[in-house]
């Protein structure tokens, strides 16, 4: 693990040393190009109109996803550590990737990077950071570097597709991100299954405080979110509009979420497994929709049916999937990420193929789509299609790139993953103290 | 408990639709409304004033309340998961109420939403989120609805009353959110008096890592203050100021909380009960003044006073009050809320009431005090009249508005609140786990 | 304890009062500043420039630094609980004492307070807090206090002779906090040292959950850190550049940490201790260099070897100081602060020394390093010199202050330090409840 962790980080040096240097506004020739495009103030620089969402996004990333990880009583450190490691690793591989189909200065073959790189890399990780929620507590720290590796790749050259080629708009990621990042998940993990998983059964529970710990994550997600959706939308009214339509949505989710956990469970009473992923349903869905002119009761509408459809998932369809599909999705992404994701996916492209200048104003309408250069003349009926489109390369991306890198990760190499006995045991790769003894004698 | 979450989400999704639209700055049509009206940039959106201020509030909404109640050794999941709950449904009922008073378009009847509304609507939150404070542990998730439902409803009323019709100025909310939900929390739970609550007496204090837990909800109160006492006050130097002056007098107020803690208890030593809540008292009490020239050792010296009353408040009041007024108040709101809010008031008054040209400037005293329309030959003197009579409408709505509910909440109904022997158990309404056993057989 | 705290608030009161009011942007006469300044618009407030990065800063230093010092089993009160009360002293005096050095109106002997103040006193508390963390469960809170009062007023003065006498650059710290502090904080544990501390050797380790809680410190220290680097840094490109590198550094240290943990533990088990602490060794050693054009992958390279320095440290550098040195040093700041940050001093020295208008443009060369006024003729190489000065005054800063202050301590007085057998014990100073004993007893 050592060896390819730094040989990772020395070929990163060398390829950011060979490919990446400051984009106009963050290098120190910033003054002058302010001169030359008659900029009257700093704060019409990026920074200033991304990097509070930034940084929202950035903690959404390794506390977010970090901490929801930490449910299981015994797999805590491996829920944080891990995310931890692969999400570092994958925004400098993102940078690159990404760089080259995104930022790359025709004039010296350079990447040019900013702070809408930075987002859009930590984007990228997401992805990542959805399939390992599949995976966790069942795959080695080296099979993660590589499931990064190749989702990163996989990633950029999916998402040039959609938003360059098909021209679709998808400031959330919806269908980049979401629909993408879970499908590629869990079909590793269907090529991953373990037909003795519950040999480790003791140990894929959680414990009272670890489900506090994991309301962590899923608070920082969830009051985030609305960040995350607008960080990269247009400036103005753009990121406006999306963040509020994020905050409806989510809180639509909570309260649908609330209602189906206590009316199927036993006595009434609530799980803490629903609270903790299917109230942010909404916003995965609203990943494409919400810089558009949803409406705030469209908003609300998402919310609402996703956070049904997403605690259904963990009642139903979570239990039938391992049973009858073997695959077994530790954090339920295929209900917090899959399904949702495709919903956000559909809704964008509904939402998109009814715009109408009456709506928008025609101003607006081209600003919201980009409907300029090539794409004068694209119509919105036209672009609810090529969103639909968006939608299925993303889902094939998922499934074939995983098919692939789970094909992988099952080849006969010192993968260095744990036995069935000893999934979701922090023990196997970390150095935990006297009271685990405990907490296994007990099984707790 | 399910059907009418349902029925509330289908309601808010109906009113929505037929009230609720986007606002000038967050609707497509921002590019024409900039044209309109001779704006040369995106930045000069409301949004990029107020967003990084509404990401704090809402964390400290949903975190900062929420952790905070994590204290209790058996009722971490309804800390957490009820206000996450009552949050969320608060804020879209907010939205709608504070909308009709606040944000209606005389041309069509329609509501206009943007970021000042959502901060608005999380702080309207916070008023039942105090309440619910009072009443942790002893109240059931369709009880804490009605309590929601209701006071944000009168919260609305309040605020107009206070804001509009007496035009008091109160951006950080001492009165509107800190007085009224105190006084609304603390009247319920006078109304709901159990006597014998000491049945439960073994789950009503906290462990170890439950005291940490709560040290999160403390911390991310205790910085974001300043963001919730700057969110909506002027452009410019109000936002800047509110948030010196907030930072100022939180500082202070931990060292006199630390002092007394150590004063009053055992061999000196300090209580993590007067640490998680005190230490917030100056945020509390500069909720008025904060955006007025109160100056800089002002500010200290309110948080400094402030955070003595609050913690010989832990010390002695609430003893005083359970056991001669029979209100119980299991997490000292009278303490943190009540009192510093009333003194938040009357320092607003009083700050007004000293405001001059020499220290604010013609044109500065007009903006801070908004001496313009019908008011603009409004004194200081006056207006401090008026903060004073705003602060007697807040205590009032608190009262009666929780003397109402309070009945309504013990009207013979299925309202599944707990036993006297059942108070400050997850296990109520929650699936605990195994170890659930353990904690109740040793009584930790 | 009580009332030195409360001497201090009072003196507080009378020294704010006699010496600090607001600064332009943040006073009530701030739009007849922008009618006199030809300022169009609110939003050129400094306020907005900074005020986002002000918050991020806020929560490094009290959830940050807080929790990262929950570690220890039976020492969490005391951590993110003296972090608290210290900061919160720290804050108020560093105002005033950086006020006097750097922001007196000559006009009328009056310190002028804004948003930039603010940080500064949140940067000033850094320095102290990184102290602490060499001292951690061995001193008395009135012990802290005094080591807080003397580390501020001597922060400042070191602030003064390296910013402004010689005139050097250093926005994000690495010399005058990290070195500083870090420095300052190990010369006091060596003249405090114990040689009996094994005696408490059974509390100096960690349990499972306290290991996440302090995971919950590292990540916002980590994912903060780019809005420590840039909060102070010029507006525009100055504070987007030092963003991006310290993002990069940051993710190089992680990967680096990860592989010298797994190389050298028993059978490649990642240890806790690397992962919390080692990660962040990136952002420090960026706190000089951030801001210059020091490129991607020169960002990279600085976190690829601090990463591996600061290991490295925690696995041989440490063990042998507390050995052969007699430098007791809990929380390892030799490993995260000392040496990278004595590496950041060389680190932007060499930067600086290599500048050229060709990488930074003429205009850009005289911003990044304020060659103006005074210092217009300065060059690159001389500048270069002046910094490696710098890192010189700050380590004497440390050393002598440390060892003075540590003197002060151990004068033979009613400090309320704890003995050897109760060092790293909550009990000294806290109401503890009943589970204490549990884990006492079970010696876990």
């Amino acid at each position: 693990m050592a060896t390819s962790l730094n040989l990772c980080n020395i070929a990163m040096i060398i390829l950011f040393g060979l490919f990446v240097r400051y984009d106009d506004e963050s290098d120190a020739h910033w003054s002058e190009h302010k001169h030359k495009n008659n900029i009257t103030s700093d704060i019409e620089n990026d920074f200033y109109y991304r990097y509070p969402s930034f940084q929202d996004v950035h903690v959404m990333i390794f506390v977010g996803f970090g901490f929801l990880m930490t449910f299981l009583k015994r797999y805590s450190f491996g829920g944080v550590g891990f995310n931890f490691l692969i999400a570092a690793f994958g925004l400098q591989w993102a940078l690159l990737m990404q760089g080259w189909f995104h930022s790359l200065d025709p004039n010296d073959g350079l990447i040019k990077i900013g702070i809408e790189n930075i987002i859009n890399a930590d984007f990228c990780v997401a992805g990542c950071l959805i399939a390992y929620g599949a995976l966790l507590g069942k795959v080695s720290p080296v099979q993660l570097m590589v499931l990064t590796l190749f989702g990163i790749t996989l990633f950029a050259v999916e998402e040039y597709i959609i938003l360059n080629v098909l021209h679709v708009r998808d400031a959330g990621g919806s269908m980049v991100i979401h629909t993408f990042g879970a499908y590629y998940g869990l079909t590793i993990s269907w090529i991953l299954y373990r037909p003795k998983l519950d040999h480790s059964k003791n140990l894929s529970g959680s414990v009272y405080h670890s489900d506090v710990f994991a309301m962590i994550g899923t608070l920082f997600l969830w009051m985030y979110w609305p960040s995350f959706n607008s960080a990269i939308a247009d400036h103005g009214d753009g990121q406006h509009r999306a963040a509020i339509n994020t905050y409806l949505a989510l809180a639509a989710s909570v309260l649908t979420t609330f209602a189906i956990s206590s009316l199927s469970a036993k006595k009434g009473k609530l799980d803490m497994v629903h609270i903790q992923n299917a109230t942010l349903a909404g916003g995965v869905a609203m990943g494409t929709a919400a810089e558009f002119m949803i409406s705030p009761y469209g908003s609300l509408i998402v919310g609402f049916v996703c956070g049904i459809i997403s605690t259904f998932g963990y009642l139903v369809i979570t239990p039938f999937m391992e049973k009858y599909l073997k695959i077994q999705d530790t954090c339920g992404i295929h209900n917090l990420h899959a399904m949702p994701g495709v919903l956000g996916g559909v809704v964008g492209a509904i939402t998109a193929a009814t715009a109408s200048e009456s709506v928008y104003g025609h101003e607006g309408l081209v600003n919201t789509f980009d409907f300029e250069g090539n794409y004068a003349k694209r119509t919105p009926a036209t672009q609810g299609g090529f969103q639909a489109a968006g939608l299925c390369v993303a889902l094939a991306f998922g499934i074939v790139g995983g098919a692939i890198v789970g094909f992988i990760l099952r080849l006969p190499c010192c993968w260095g993953d744990p036995s069935d006995e000893n999934c979701f045991d922090d023990e196997v790769y970390w150095e935990v103290g006297l009271i685990s003894f405990l907490f296994t004698y007990f099984q707790l």
